[in-house]
């Protein structure tokens, strides 16, 4: 019997069949992060605010996978994000370019795909190939809390520019290399803003992406590279993370640079991810900015400790401090803005459950 | 133990036995069908999308049946509509007169009610019954992608009435045959727009419609009509399809009016689904229109194929070219404009995966 | 295995092993009710509604509990408001002062937190202490359709202050009492309104509420306090409600007022919740209210019965009048306006199936 009858039929099946069914289809999974966040600037009062996704972007996903036979199978993921303070949703961009928000969307993915032997195809809003290396497989603190690693690795905005493909983008093609190829890892995308044609915008929010890595024994290292089309100026962002398991202590470089049209900031971060324990580890990270056309150079240290009380929950402390060393003034997502030649710094201390 | 007095309490029950509850209680269900589309018109360079419900409309829902002894049934169902391609989600329309969009709503159904031996209530929003001949069960394409129904099916909006009722309606009261009536089956809806009384827009949005049909061997037919009032001009759908399997082919004829206002459209389509092996189904569909004050008579011609790579999953594509008769332009969802006296065409590949 | 390298991750594990998994970690849980509603006030032509949450309010939601041994837990808890009858979310407010709508979000509650023997911890959007004293635990008909205990207790916007935690608050931290407190229960929560410092309104949408009651043998007694700071006028809700178990009646009492800036109304009811059978209740309700500087002294009567058809489904009809006793105008939530002077009344009749 063909799906598409199944589906026009209004007849309902019984619940528990149905169920069932579900039961090996589809699987709710979901973050909910959640804590307090004391955050100044020099010059400023400083701020408390409940602050959620010190340690893990909370959300709320579906997902999938069915065996087809003959080693290929389908897959499907959307995830939408949570602010668990205040019970809104995260937005999302239909062409790279604008932001779309109100309610909940399926903003931080949203694919269909086919896997094989051969790799994984996925259409839909994904992350692009360079945003995996500002995660805490390269970053001690991956891209979340006053520690985050989009402090100073995110770009920008710029001469008109505002840059919605740093870590997403939407009406994408991408192609995942399979798990076994000998330790080498890596993906490829491209995506569009579908703008209409014959305007001066319209390759805005086109983009094209490529990350290619390698993992073994104790070595885990990645470079990526992606470029994003706006006719106020284009954005280019590349990186490229190396570790190396030591012991308890996994070691961690990384750089990246993004250029916003004719602007450009370049970054470099030491760190490590230190296991004290069989629940706790401790978070360093050192990164130093270099600014050129826009805002100012820059230091972000961070130290953090995650305890976990099982596998799926955990407390953590995190304190950080970004100094500003010009005349230009930078914004960072989770902390105060900087004032030129000032300093701002963030503290953490929060709850993280997944299910 | 009374529920009402259950939900008031603050105590959680053990998560196992929530969930073994809830197992029996509420199936999740969706489709996730994304693909590429190249859309073009007569004089215009065309334009390459990654597009959506080329096959079949993405989708999240929740529903469940709860046995009430007796034969009678407790039903509910909410279905939220996905943009695959953006993580955006679908508008609903409070009134049946605006549209209210901007983030996920339960705007593809949301209902509430019993069944029985007698057949079943429904309250909420819901499809319009005169819809369900628009569909995979009375056209080849149903309503979806470059072959859809609805790009001659549908009405053009005029002298100031923007139709939100042509699929479904909000506030609606609705009752469907039982499954076993000898073949016989049919549904009746009553909506409210809920406008506020003693204005001229009293009755904006208010619907009242029927389908009867009956099946019986290979053969398959239903008739229906749907009014919904506007101060603006009334809105009525009226729709009639046949068909019969004839070996592997399902030989199908749909006729469909709509008048909005003093203006009208006739459509009349023959085609087929026609099983060429168990996973491969080809679609053709053939439909002339009719129009009367508003827009041009047309030409649509669409063929496609399904391939199925299990019950959940299908690989597709359509090719389809509307050609426009006369001097007024029709504007289509899924393909481009016409130009007067042009024509448009379109093309999808896809893949559609459902849970 | 730390979480945050699996959740880095991107290959899937077998979906059956993730469902199962999931079973244990995520309840999906709901309520869909729906009716018919005709409201009226005197010297209008009234209006029939479909019309939702006339027994309990819709909603659909997730939430789990992970045992972390040694008797402390972690629980999460999303939930969204759905309005039935068209498909739409409910708002929810991201500073206690201003109101967020136009698709889901999880504005009913967005908590994760910590239990113990101690108690219970809870981050995020939730309750306010003060609203409990509303529900179906101490005045007959909760706060939910033309009996609403909201009609009159629910606070009147004053002088430019518009309350929005009168029910729930965000960016809240608040503990309860632990279950089995020798019959001693009660919560406490501070939120904050997260205003930026220096600025008159930097304290709006702060609140600090408490509640404390006691439960034993036929006994249910409570009383609350909440304050919301508003730079127009604060908003104080206090509410104490007693209740008694004899025989098959619950003679219920309950004592509220709302303080806006300068205004005062303070509501008295008396009622009754009375199981006729195993599947009947019968709900009373006569509530007094008196106004100083705002609105209109009124009465409020309500007659209702409820019809379990199982646990999770019943059918219900509610009656209400209210009569304007002043010059004041006093607007209802679920009844029409009334004049002053005049009266207002509704009927409810509707379905609700929860899972």
């Amino acid at each position: 019997m063909k799906l598409h009858r199944l589906l026009a039929g209004t007849a309902l099946a019984p619940a528990l069949f149905l169920s069932l069914a579900a039961q090996a289809q589809v699987t709710v999974f979901g973050v909910l992060d959640l804590g307090l966040s004391r955050l100044s600037a020099s010059g400023t009062s400083g701020q408390s605010l409940l602050n959620g996704d010190g340690n893990t972007s909370s959300r709320i996903g579906f997902r999938g996978t069915e065996d087809l036979g003959g080693g290929l199978k389908a897959n499907f993921w959307i995830e939408s994000a949570i602010n668990v303070d205040t019970g809104t949703s995260g937005a999302t961009s239909t062409n790279n370019k604008d932001s779309v928000s109100g309610g909940l969307t399926w903003g931080r993915r949203s694919t269909v795909g086919l896997q094989g032997p051969w790799g994984e195809l996925r259409l839909g809003r994904d992350y692009v190939p360079s945003f995996s290396n500002l995660t805490t497989s390269m970053h001690p603190f991956g891209t979340n809390g006053v520690g985050s690693s989009g402090l100073l690795f995110y770009p920008v905005n710029a001469g008109g520019t505002t840059v919605r493909t740093s870590v997403r983008a939407s009406n994408s093609v991408g192609y995942h290399l399979p798990a076994n190829a000998a330790g080498v890892y890596g993906a490829v995308m491209l995506a569009s803003g579908e703008q209409p044609g014959g305007a001066a915008t319209s390759k805005d929010g086109n983009h094209q992406g490529l990350r290619l890595g390698w993992r073994s024994g104790g070595w885990n290292m990645a470079a990526a590279i992606g470029k994003t089309r706006y006719a106020t100026g284009d954005y280019t962002q590349s990186n490229a993370g190396i570790n190396y398991k030591l012991g308890a202590a996994r070691l961690m470089a990384l750089w990246g640079e993004n250029k916003v049209g004719a602007t450009r900031t370049r970054a470099l971060m030491l760190g490590t991810q230190w296991e004290l324990s069989a629940q706790g580890e401790v978070r360093i990270a050192y990164t130093t900015l270099k600014a050129s056309g826009v805002a100012s150079d820059a230091t972000h240290l961070a130290i953090g400790y995650v305890h976990d009380l099982s596998k799926r929950t955990a407390l953590y402390a995190t304190a950080a401090r970004i100094d500003n060393k010009g005349a230009g003034t930078r914004f960072n997502t989770g902390l105060s803005p900087t004032r030129p030649g000032g300093s701002s710094s963030g503290l953490d201390l929060g709850l993280r459950h997944s299910f």
